[in-house]
């Protein structure tokens, strides 16, 4: 499989998932699949969310926490869920605000090696 | 109660927490119940975690995707939960890596209105 392929196994098995992007830790997208049901510009807060990522590491790293291996997000309108891929790349799915937070984590944990072993 | 007993109580129900914390949105402690089991300068990592949360509402307000509610980072050595008590405070739980994340979600969505009832 792809990426894309991958990315869509990821929306197609979770319950309420809208998006899932590999993304560089420079906020800029490598490949997406977009249902596009929410309304909101998704891709653009994608990249806002990188920068997060970015300073989580920045963070964990200042104070010895060790690396970041996954962050998310619960807005009233969105659940995003970013996990680490390799050091230079991140994936994230988003869910509408009722989908399933624990199954995003478990599909992105099994999915991220499959798509750091193509990268 | 008073806000320490909510957040001991946050601490001694979840399994594999280490510490919990009200916080402004200025990343200035209010109070914090810490068993301080990690060797880790907590405090000061999750002051710096306040900035991401400030971040993320932020991103969140430019996008249209509503108020953040919850925002968790996962790091090799610690995992933390924040969670929105009112729009200038919030509380964060942190967690070893193994930790309880699904118990710590709950007992911060149900302290976080105990605590905002007695700012």
């Amino acid at each position: 499989m792809g990426f894309r392929e991958h990315l869509q196994d990821v929306v197609r098995s979770v319950d309420g998932a809208v998006a899932c992007s590999l993304m560089g830790m420079d906020g800029i997208e490598v490949d997406t699949h977009l249902t596009d049901e929410l309304g909101l510009d998704l891709k653009s807060l994608l990249v806002e969310f990188s920068t997060l990522f970015h300073g989580a590491r920045a963070a964990a790293a200042d104070h010895e926490a060790g690396a970041v291996s996954e962050l998310s997000i619960q807005t009233e309108r969105l659940l995003t869920v970013a996990r680490l891929v390799s050091s230079e790349y991140f994936m994230v799915a988003a869910l509408r605000p009722d989908g399933n937070f624990g199954k995003a984590r478990y599909m992105l944990r099994i999915t991220a090696p499959k798509l750091a072993a193509e990268l």
